[in-house]
């Protein structure tokens, strides 16, 4: 049975890639008699690829000239402390905007470095909502390191979906919504994400930093890190995670083709939109966070009367819907649409809750 | 062309392996119509993997019930600053064994932390022999957190191919022999190996750590970078790397397969010699290491007339021998004959090596 895979990460991969990434652990054509597994870092076959992936991610978010994209591992959770690391300088403070687990996470790392302070949190509602804030630039802007954003919060499905402006350098953790909208790189002094939502499997970790902010702390960095090794060994300091990085440039490839941010973006909106539109309508579903926060990578909602979750889970998976059970943080259900999810599968999804609501006629 | 590949890391893997990760990639049997790469690393086939994968390692080295396996990111270089975080205590020193470029990174690191001593270097010689020790216990015993060696040296081809028993913790980046040869884990507090040699493809770090001996250090680790962390959740605190764990399992299997630790350190004592004996024979080649310190994973030897390089490695490249170039710090060559090379692509270099004496007769 064909499966509609609706997982939250590690997620849906565009199918050409998923088949060529196949063909060449078998054996990789561009060095022929060997696996893309097996071959060494350093041949000039696996350095092109590190070089033609940094330079489709420059061109896809257009990317200014001081900025270097770096292929790290340890996911976002290990950028959690090589932020506050690299960029909490002595005597400053950190500004963190509370926007769910993630954002909690990175917090709790940047306290172990110094002053860390929280802007705004929307806990008080189980972060339904991207809570309103404002930073007072008079009191702040002399001793504020950085304001630390999560820009999509894949567990509750809140998305900040506009780049914020504000004069105050800004760090962006955006694992769950790059290359899923067009951004401003040059609002951002960092930007990072893990692969395993719109880029490619787990095991690598884009990050996107403006070289001239570095290099304002005292404290020494492990060599591992800091930011600094990566720039100057274009992310070969040591092996790199070979073949996740091969598969974000198979899928970076294929975002490409198909039109870039712009086309994807103009996608997701009415992918998200045709889900949406029928939580709104359907009698049985209700989303749960606010509506002028509503995700459009991550949509979550929830059945009105929870008795009849594990009925539709039930159907779903008799339906070939994959991934679909909430996180037990919110409960109910999350459909994580990225990039590479179809139309016809979210149509699929559509059809089985009006299946489903047919069947469960509210009296 | 059938290809003979002795890459120092990424390495050859076992053909098997290779084939099973391709198939898996296109479709994972355990799950049916998705690939390996887009399911959720929470769901029950992926947790297997990892609790199997676990569990190999821990009956192929006979690991110590206290003793705790990890599936990390970040290579033996994010290790090399975790040691010290987690193991160098406030007021005592660490000691390392300085045998080569490794060595020397990790005790890099080891200095940001505390007071660092090394205890013997063959740096005089270009690291060409590992150097002979003695740790004065009265002196050392009170004060010191560790010993920190490295048990086989890729570059320089040499190993310390017996565990030491020596009265002070004992730390080992077993990176290029573990699973190479039977050790007594129960004399190590923590061994750590990056898996692109004999375990995997590039991607995650082995990690098999004592664990009553963590928690002696006062200063805040960050939750990354702490051995607790990974402990507490198996590994899955954040999201793994799926693809290079999953390939560690089929490597292991092999492993286990073909007759376990004992069976495939006789097969590396047995394909090692064949090599050196070669080398040794051949009036053209020399080995670039004492005699006994040689390692049986990396063979490093010269031409001794290197005028003649350029064409023995034209010769290689001819005769599908790839990955033989040595590192440019020795030079000459470097065939890493790690566990899944074939006693046939040994004999296959051999037979290069003699058809080019023969071509290159002296006069």
């Amino acid at each position: 049975m064909n499966k509609h895979n609706f997982s939250a990460g590690p997620s849906i991969l565009p199918q050409q890639v998923i088949e060529e990434a196949s063909n060449d652990v078998k054996e990789w054509g561009s060095v022929g008699g060997l696996s893309l597994i097996e071959v060494s870092h350093r041949c000039k076959e696996f350095v092109e690829v590190v070089n033609e992936s940094t330079q489709l991610i420059k061109e896809l978010l257009d990317v200014p000239e001081h900025y270097e994209v770096l292929f790290l591992q340890g996911g976002a959770s290990t950028q959690f402390c090589m932020v506050p690391y690299n960029f909490l300088k002595e005597g400053e403070k950190a500004l963190y905007l509370d926007t769910g687990v993630w954002s909690t996470k990175a917090i709790k790392e940047s306290n172990i470095f110094g002053d860390t302070e929280i802007i705004a949190s929307s806990k008080d509602k189980n972060y339904n909502y991207i809570p309103k804030f404002n930073i007072d630039v008079d009191k702040h802007f002399h001793n504020v390191s950085y304001l630390h954003i999560t820009t999509n919060n894949t567990i509750y499905g809140t998305q900040l979906y506009e780049d914020l402006d504000i004069d105050i350098p800004l760090i962006a953790d955006m694992s769950s919504d790059i290359f899923s909208r067009k951004i401003d790189v040059s609002k951002y002094d960092l930007i990072y994400a893990g692969a395993q939502k719109n880029i490619g499997p787990a095991g690598v970790t884009i990050v996107i930093v403006n070289k001239y902010k570095l290099g304002r702390v005292s404290r020494e960095i492990p060599t591992m890190l800091n930011y600094h090794t990566h720039i100057d060994k274009k992310s070969m300091f040591n092996t790199p995670p070979v073949f996740s990085i091969y598969c974000c440039l198979l899928t970076l490839r294929w975002l490409k083709e198909n039109g870039g941010v712009d086309a994807i973006q103009k996608n997701n909106e009415y992918k998200s939109n045709l889900l949406y539109n029928e939580i709104d309508r359907n009698e049985l579903f209700e989303g749960t966070t606010e509506k002028d926060c509503r995700s459009k990578m991550n949509v979550t909602f929830l059945l009105k009367d929870d008795k009849l979750e594990e009925s539709f889970l039930k159907l779903c998976d008799d339906k070939g819907i994959v991934g679909i059970k909430g996180h037990r943080s919110v409960g109910g259900f999350r459909s994580s649409i990225y990039n590479a999810m179809s139309v016809e599968s979210i149509e699929h999804l559509i059809k089985v809750m009006r299946d489903f609501e047919i069947s469960h006629p509210i009296i």
